[in-house]
């Protein structure tokens, strides 16, 4: 049950069998710096390059692949008191000819005051002189090294994980991967210290920032994407494109956690979903977007 | 400001310029009797087909191509004590090798306890023998004639609404319709009595209703796709698929709103839903898709 | 076994179950003359409104729900030396980024020499000024009146046929439509000299003509999306978004066949498409996009 | 301009930055024998592991990012007389209700007559006992390492090429890969004695093979996708999830090219694309799908 600490020196742009940077332990808890999307660390010094430079990996003692890897967001800690979006919505989010009522987009800077718990734009437009957003940190890309030796970008994500820039991936929320290789090689990068749902204009409010997890290995529990436990909810993200592939793994992955887990056949896990179920479009901007398929533990209880 | 009350003799299966039954003007209430999608009413007594057979249409005095119609859904009210459902999950929500896992669908029956609040399955398999879930009526499939003199099958659904299936149709809610024809037509129908995100099992719990409903001709409102406000937000719908192109519908709609309404320009616009925006899948079974673009009005306090 | 010719006055917006124009009889033939799809006719006078306005319904005495209507295309003779075509690509067949690098699209001309098979831009770009396309007359939009009491937009498509632009409806092919109302209704329209796969433009070469075609009901063949024959091949259409639906359609339907027609079970059928079948993009414009799965015939000989 | 021969001992399911096997010069050619798809070589012995073990890779001396690297397929020569397919349709290629109609997949195996020119199953269905395809040898996968120091799974493609099952990729046939890091890593495997389009039951008849093919770096040529040209034709290829977006990537890197290098601008690349391009759908069941945009050479005669 050790506690460590990680500074980087070496981040990298892929998520794959790299040379662990760290041995932990089950049970272990870690706090890690992380920089922000394009690199920069909590000094706005360019320690990393795009896309997504990560932290890691950590190699999980005793992991092996059919386990999977429990990790809980312990603590997002913001680290700079900037972080910077860009300023358009994605052309793949809005319908083809109104594509052309953008201009190009251009990084766009923000000022985050983490004690006061919101952020705002460095040089805002005089609509928005006064608006302003909450500070509520998320990690934006993690996960575990993938199958078949892969070392795979993180601009996108898989049943490994790695970018699928959740608004839910917070302090306080539990998220199993499946485990591919020995020691599994746990990744994290890309603090977000705001985004809303689809992350539409490609960024959340990108930061540096300390995040502190810990990790415990599930010996045998074999899954097919990553799935997650918040306070009220059990959820499971499927990372695709398009929306309908993401949803369709989403929901196979629940239905299928639902018949193993809670005792349900495959009619009666389709009764529960069918009147329980909730959707979330984490990311439609990645080369795979991604979607949660969350069911209230409230919906659960009193079925095992 | 005249209140009707309506009883359906004849009912449509497709939302087009049909004979009107009743004509009311802007500022009306109306509590109009539904039967369920298989067309069967308060009493168990088949008075129309499937797919969704309409109440309606309600030919709204003053209504007139590019306006909106206004639709205030003040209550829904429960008339019968079954619905019904379909007990498998939808072929197309999960992983295509998935889909043999479940055996052919069959229609299942509900009891609907409305002054409890609660519903639950009539015979329940032995693990959901004390399983329940709440009752929180909407409108599955409304909307107004479309243009072209066209007539359009209520099991699908496009710019003039139609079958959305959108669990936040609900009482207290307004929603907006674009108006194609003279008087606007307005049908409604399909009432569930519960339905979760996406209505993977092809259905809510369906059953007969009535809805009391008022309407409000805006004059020259001029709106791509259904528009609405809950007490916190205000929200648009796309509907079609993938997936992928009904949010685009959705998010451009609601971009369109913010700059013609709250003084934004396309990038102020950007910012506010970059980090604002919420996403719901309404449905995901229907030949059109539908997913809602929501944002808090909090969001918007201060940008006008 | 009538020959008919029919002159347009009313033309149609949508197909559906409008008043017949002419009743005719299987075996007979129609020569038609059709508008472009902007309502011109071959004086250049417009005689109808966008989108592609039909000429018909046809009544074709004894077709029922659950036949198939099979139209042979004799022939299809241009009526005017020019037509148009939009002048770039549509915003939905290239990347989103890539949308800003066109102009706003116009309408432009081209000038068609029918005797010597070849067509040009009346005004082309220096860089074209040389350049011709070989004329190749089909027809855009046809099919009959779709069930429920429907009339559905030109624009778009479905099982009752419609707007599917497929550079395969062109003389001496054979289609069968579903019937879904008595004497099955048929309209034809939109004809094009010239069109590449996928309408990639949003429109062939738009221009009116003169169809000549034949009609024969078959009692009792259930089918359930166009079908047809060419000298080499048997082929289906399916259309729907997006592009892998509609294949998904044009698979299914192309499967069917093969198992009632030809004697093959499941998995045999799938061998002979497995390393047979051929696709075509037949649009990627419309509301619905068309694929099209076509079988040799010659892969299909022996089988019986 | 040298000549090799190349027999694989160690093959690779990922195509990335791996050690490389020989180092050739740009006009090298190479004879390499493949594996099939699950790693049997000529003799039926298994050297390599599934998904479609590669051959090299080959360091291209010269090849640098930015710079094409030009592959043209000079032979295909079946080894075996064995291949297999499965037996029934992918899942997603069928209508999702459709899926419960087959039987869970099968290998079959299949006799090759490289010489007679057919192949055939080898314990054929009685509806299918006369029934023979023509051997028509293609590479169902190759292409170069990607950037970022990624390692791409052998089942899935990019813009760097991999499992694309484009019937197209066959002797005679020129191919150009963006190179991403020096020496380009050329990967090949995958070869298919026969396979139809969409690649719809999951494979083509897969064997051994030995491939022969000539490199040339092409300095300083920037391309976005795999591009090719045949006897008639110049093509482009797009790799993505679903159809619509694998057209689109086709369908930009086409328009880039005869800006490119025909010098037409964009709105006269539209023309000749919208009323000359040709759509192939190499391969819909894969992670990634493959779509090919073609145009005839004599569309473009006359252009520059």
């Amino acid at each position: 049950m050790a506690a460590h600490h990680f500074s980087p020196t070496v981040l990298h742009n892929s998520i794959g069998s790299h040379a662990a940077v760290l041995t932990i332990a089950s049970g272990d808890t870690v706090t890690a710096e992380t920089a922000d999307a394009h690199g920069f660390d909590h000094r706005g010094i360019r320690i990393g390059d795009r896309p997504n430079p990560m932290t890691g990996p950590f190699f999980v003692a005793g992991a092996e692949p059919g386990d999977a890897l429990l990790v809980t967001i312990r603590d997002i800690r913001m680290t700079r008191n900037t972080g910077w979006t860009y300023d358009v919505l994605s052309p793949g989010v809005v319908d083809p000819p109104a594509v052309q009522r953008f201009p190009a987009r251009r990084k766009t800077e923000w000022l985050i005051d983490a004690g006061a718990g919101h952020a705002r734009l460095a040089e805002p437009p005089v609509q928005l002189a006064r608006w302003s957003v909450a500070v509520e940190p998320m990690i934006g890309c993690f996960g575990v090294a993938p199958e078949l030796g892969q070392a795979i970008s993180t601009a996108t994500s898989g049943r490994y994980g790695g970018n699928m820039d959740y608004r839910g991936f917070k302090a306080g929320v539990e998220v199993m991967f499946p485990v591919s290789v020995p020691g599994a090689l746990f990744f994290l990068g890309d603090v977000h210290a705001q985004q809303a749902d689809g992350e539409i204009v490609g960024t959340g409010i990108e930061t540096a920032a300390e995040v502190t997890f810990s990790v415990r290995v599930l010996k045998g529990t074999r899954i097919g994407w990553p799935r997650g436990m918040n306070e009220h909810e059990i959820f499971t993200i499927g990372n695709a494109r398009p929306l309908d592939q993401a949803l369709q793994h989403a929901t196979t992955e629940m239905h299928d956690w639902l018949m193993a887990d809670y005792g349900l056949d495959a009619v009666a896990a389709s009764h529960v979903m069918g009147q329980a179920v909730r959707y979330d479009v984490a990311n439609v901007f990645n080369p795979a977007y991604s979607v949660v398929c969350r069911v209230a533990k409230d919906a659960l209880s009193g079925l095992r």
